[in-house]
């Protein structure tokens, strides 16, 4: 089995078979890690450009490993060192950039549809790192390979996504995930950072958090971007943190066997408290090492991996 | 046959045969990255480090890739990241390079006869990639590869360099490059951005776009600096591009089977139109996708490489 | 013989064997960079990770050769396009980067204690590449080295350090780890940029540079920051020059066959003049080249490697 498409924009539309297929490729991949030599032939020769049109460190770097892993020919640039000062457009940047036969793009850019956009211009194969608030799919499998790890069977858990969800792009790409691999979702965060009419993604919309927490087995604590609060979105981080902040005490509503996650950097005291994100029942640090294995895994099947890992 | 200097600092002094010799190692270097595995050990155990004091997307992108496909080990480093914060001389700063032992240096600065200073000062070889509004000499060597590929000759060719003539390295460096290889070179441009005396390389000198492109084969449309207007040098955008700009109707000027070249970053809708840019005489793709070949050429060579690559 | 420590955070506490196990590792090492093919495959399938959060240019790329030539697998990454800006705590950021499976972390970072704190919360192994005003080790490993390269024997040495005692890590370095070997070491400076109880450390201390270099072998000249002027802590950058700056007048002072150090970058014409720092005594450059082989030493023996370099 093979992915349908060449690029990796987002899981809207990708179907349970697909996101399994990469899970398990993954899994290959996660073995391969636990190797004192980490490094696999499997993509010397193919050429990967590193796009970073925001700062990151984790995700830059978690596709740095994952490409240099696979023996990947890798060039990085962000975008405070780039011509981008110039003033070069994006399209003119990036079709110099496949006049290079460069074969496969990660790409970060604080606006959504820029990875669509790019699949519209080369014939590179594009990953979405993260497009605005619209989609973050690596971020999002991760998510699922470390459920799925923990309890086998995605479905019919019931995963929470607390904070600001409307300029998640995590959040998006759990929803579309979670759902489509059986798993009940439901968000909860201020009305102000709420996307309209979101429960037509077919998902449970809270503004109580411990309603929220309800009988949950997964709770997924989002990041708060502390610039939101001078946007006016937030009246203070102390009031967020009061009403959404996830602390011990708010534990006791979830399922036995529960599990927290966090896509990182996290704001410790403020939507998460510290002893929750270090507890025993936290997932956070497996998190970043299936980041690797994931991206590892995504590389390989777009560049035409089948789906057995030799 | 070698080149008979280990340094590229431009193409003034460059003779017709080492031009040829250049464009002809990188027709094979071509051939390569046509290849499905574009790696060759010819540089291994090599060591290249990229300075880099300007902006820059392309070229260091273009030298990276050139290196990297060449097995050399490479170490790159933008000024912004680096101590000249701290004061350090330049000077300083390359002799501590060489002084790890490096074997070539990829240099990039604002100030012209920077390269030549550093071979004054180091063992190691040197390749300028560009120096204040001085040359640019691998930018020249694609421009003059681009054009020997699509006519065979480029002798007898009249090529026309449009724009801010006064500060292009790459109009210089052209001028050398076209004049040795036996083509009829003019420019144009504003009376502001046209340096005194420019009549004495032995080309022709226009401030009439028009009559400039009359009878022309090849157009290269330099990139304005948008901040030249702060300076007083231009009156407005819009009348340099009603006076200069490059659209279709322009064209007409021009011979059959022309060529449009531009060294990018583009203004689109400045210096040249969208439909020209993108129009199917455009070579400025190509020119992308043959700097990376003529850099490997460059490189191979210049580490002491003989005509023949194997 | 291994060093007993997986980390090396500083000179302090040191044993002179294991000073002297790394100065032989790292002679090999020499020979090796010697050689036309620098490469080794001593750390291949090692993950090492590069956090500069200052400002380096000799130091990272230094270290990133050290790096590639032992063939490890090499990740870089500079705090200004990092998520440092997104208030990550270091602790978080470097949680991360080892859930990612890496073996060793090189760190840099303007606070004193940090890559001592990074040992309390990691399993990688941390090497110092500089900490606030606390230590630089492998900066005075390769001073050791020079030194012993030249005289054979650091023992019984008079070595003199001036400059800005107080906020200089180097000085820290070297003074534990000349004196561990056996030399006699002394300091000068102005008052203000002397630390309190510093001639606890077993050291001489001078206001009078002239008194100081009195019968020296090694002169050690720090780098003046010129920032601390600012502060206050220096009265004029001239009267620094007059009172402390070492000229060719005043090395008459020292003993025949003396040594000229400085741990770079420069400022010409203030702690130092151009004659003396590019002088035939001075052994600037050298502590460079030395540099790289002591760091892969350092790498070496560090991920588990036994003194004999095969």
């Amino acid at each position: 089995m093979k992915l349908r498409s060449r690029h990796l924009l987002g899981l809207e539309g990708m179907t349970r078979e697909e996101i399994n297929l990469i899970l398990d490729t993954a899994e290959s991949f996660k073995e391969i890690l636990e190797r004192p030599i980490r490094i696999v032939p499997t993509l010397r020769g193919v050429t990967v450009v590193n796009l970073f049109y925001e700062p990151s460190t984790r995700t830059r770097i978690s596709f740095e490993l994952a490409e240099k892993r696979l023996s990947a020919e890798v060039v990085s640039f962000s975008a405070n060192t780039s011509s981008v000062r110039k003033g070069e457009t994006l399209k003119d940047t990036v079709r110099n950039i496949e006049a290079m036969k460069i074969d496969m793009v990660v790409v970060r850019h604080q606006c959504s549809g820029v990875p669509y956009f790019l699949t519209q211009c080369l014939d590179s194969s594009i990953i979405n790192a993260g497009d605005g608030a619209h989609e973050h799919p690596t971020q999002a499998l991760l998510d699922l390979f470390t459920i799925k790890e923990k309890y086998k069977e995605i479905k019919g858990l019931k995963v929470v996504i607390v904070g600001d969800i409307k300029y998640s792009r995590v959040a998006r790409s759990d929803i579309w995930g979670f759902t489509t691999m059986g798993a009940k979702v439901a968000v909860c965060g201020p009305a102000t950072l709420m996307p309209y009419e979101i429960e037509k993604m077919g998902i449970e919309v809270y503004d109580d958090v411990d309603q929220a927490l309800e009988g949950a087995d997964v709770v997924n604590v989002l990041r708060i971007q502390l610039e939101r609060q001078e946007g006016g979105l937030l009246p203070s981080l102390r009031e967020y943190t009061n009403k959404f902040g996830i602390n011990i005490d708010r534990l006791k509503r979830l399922n036995e066997n529960f599990t927290i996650m966090h896509p990182g950097p996290i704001n410790r005291g403020v939507e998460i408290t510290p002893e929750v994100a270090d507890g025993p029942y936290s997932v956070i640090l497996n998190q970043v090492t299936n980041g690797v294995a994931i991206r590892m895994a995504v590389l390989y099947l777009l560049s035409g991996g089948e789906a057995k890992v030799e």
